[in-house]
């Protein structure tokens, strides 16, 4: 699907809700919608008629490479440019990201409009993957799994996880990743308990957990993925929490499929952890959608109110952490199907023993 | 100075205004403000006693080993929290940051005073670097400049800009970067005309500019750094833009000391350019402030009306741009002072012709 199909998307939106327009101004909807890959842009997006897109300078024979198909604006003062273009009853903004001052600028500049709140309407819009985003995280993952294999092939104790989190990083560079997706949370022993660790220069020992959160970035979308190993001989407590945190991401998985309501895939997961005894020792989120931004709509979480449809791509990633002694995470990104999900990171979930 | 000290600065400043206080929601300023390096938190500052950090349960055990001398409230909604504790006539927010609809929630739960703008507040303490800052600075230039010597030292020619990049990366690392300070540009041949280019699979060859704009990341704080190289022996072409960059960017940096107007330091780097006959392919910014962000400010533009300060840090960077051709910038991280700047990336500026 093209930027000029997804703007079409917006605006067969935009007309069940009778508004004039919608500014984007949050810089992933605008990637979303065009294709421009800058630090720096927006776009109008009118009911009827062309949209337009504003950038400054810097971007200006970029956004003729990016955007072909659509007209740009070269200013310093985007807003100031995009008021003078809304014409008509009543435009949407972005009040979700917008800033307050850039609102109270553009009530200043806006000369007839209403503006009122465009809710999460890109954000709803992304939620569902079309097959140029699906080859992309199905890409990302890949070289993801792949980059966590040949790391796990070679020997780790003795090294530190400042040092093994650069090692992966880099077999994903050298497997085509553009970028990795976040900063890379690997932890060993007792730092596994910490849901979100930081590499140290702490050495890796025999042992001890080893808790590996990462992801490749491909085309700009994201691949989020967390294995938990033992280096060496994994011992009872070890295997107990591996299992409680299998069997509950693996109840979690059965859930995602379309039509079943977000927060019966929080609630499966978490009865599992419930009924072995670990649901307290779980204190993060359950999942989350993954695209263009690691973190993205639909939230796994009891609160979230819709379904889940064909083509959503998001994470389940329950955990056990019990602190200064240790913890497990298994998370996967998978897409939504009306059958089976298709687990996208499929580097293999059995318990391994490494050195 | 301490997170103890910033606050005390903060307060001081919020006694000048009026003010009952500041509730501080842009992360940044509250990792500034706190030592907290965490995803979510705010932290509201009264102007008559103890400030109060909010997050939310992941950070539970990081804020507590971050942030001993700060209560901390652990908690889903931070802004039902912050708004409850919010007593008095006048409370400022970041309006620069905060969203519309945070605003709007924020107004509606607060009972009792109004909230007005903060302005850029924090961000203009920021501004001014205490010791511990320059000396993060410090460490991560010099990263950075001995990164870029060990990889200049090496062979370039006949390897593609993404593994050259990645060498330059993979050095930072080594020498005890945390992160590298943003994605590094590395761009050879007619692709150095491109102020911002991402590297990619183009073999560098003999007698090409390859211009590198790159820097490593320290406790939070960023360096900044561009050189430009000819890959074998310059041409006469390559000469004159390189020398009339290196003179515009002397001319800029001359003029950064305490007391000096902004706008100055930017007339003088462009007059420079202009009299070299080459100020029409400067297409950029001058320069910013770098610290917890990589742009902050101050930023160097004719519009800034105020004057440098003693242990501002910012960059000087000029460049020329002759699209389909190819492009020269230099750009370093000063440190002002009373007298001339402290350069922090002192790498050398002579052209030079590397293998």
């Amino acid at each position: 699907m093209s930027g000029a199909d997804r703007r079409a998307r917006l605006v067969a939106a935009l007309n069940e809700t009778g508004l004039d327009g919608v500014y984007v101004t949050t810089l992933v909807n605008v990637r979303y919608l065009t294709g421009f890959t800058g630090s720096n842009g927006s776009l109008l997006v009118p009911r009827d008629g062309p949209a337009v897109f504003f950038t400054d300078g810097r971007y200006r024979d970029q956004a003729d490479h990016e955007l072909p198909d659509v007209e740009h604006v070269i200013a310093r003062d985007l807003s100031g440019e995009a008021a003078a273009r809304m014409t008509g009853d009543t435009w949407a903004l972005e009040t979700h990201t917008a800033s307050v001052d850039t609102h109270a600028r553009l009530s200043h500049l806006v000369d007839g409009p209403a503006l009122v709140s465009a809710g999460r309407l890109v954000e709803s819009l992304r939620e569902v993957k079309d097959e140029a985003e699906v080859a992309a995280l199905r890409s990302a993952c890949d070289i993801s799994t792949r980059a966590l294999e040949g790391l796990l092939d070679g020997r780790l104790v003795g090294r530190t996880e400042r040092v093994v989190a650069r090692d992966l990083e880099n077999r994903m560079f050298e497997l085509g990743a553009e970028a990795i997706a976040f900063e890379t949370i690997l932890a060993s022993g007792a730092n596994t308990a910490i849901p979100h660790h930081a590499p140290s220069d702490r050495v890796l020992g025999d042992g001890e957990l080893l808790k590996i959160d990462f992801g490749a970035r491909v085309d700009g979308y994201h691949a989020d993925c967390t294995r938990t190993v033992v280096l060496g001989r994994a011992d009872d407590w070890q295997r107990e929490i591996y299992s409680a945190v299998r069997a509950s991401q693996a109840a979690g998985l059965e859930t995602l499929r379309e039509g079943v309501p977000v927060a019966d895939a929080n609630a499966a997961a978490r009865a599992s952890l419930d009924s072995a005894g670990w649901l307290h020792a779980f204190t993060t989120g359950l999942g989350h959608g993954v695209g263009l931004e690691i973190h993205e709509d639909p939230f796994v979480a009891a609160s979230h109110t819709g379904k889940l449809t064909s083509r959503n791509v998001l994470t389940m990633e329950p955990g056990i952490y019990v602190p200064g002694h240790g913890g497990v995470r298994i998370e996967d990104t998978v897409l939504v199907t009306r059958g089976a999900p298709e687990v996208l990171t499929t580097m293999t979930k059995d318990l391994l023993e490494i050195g």
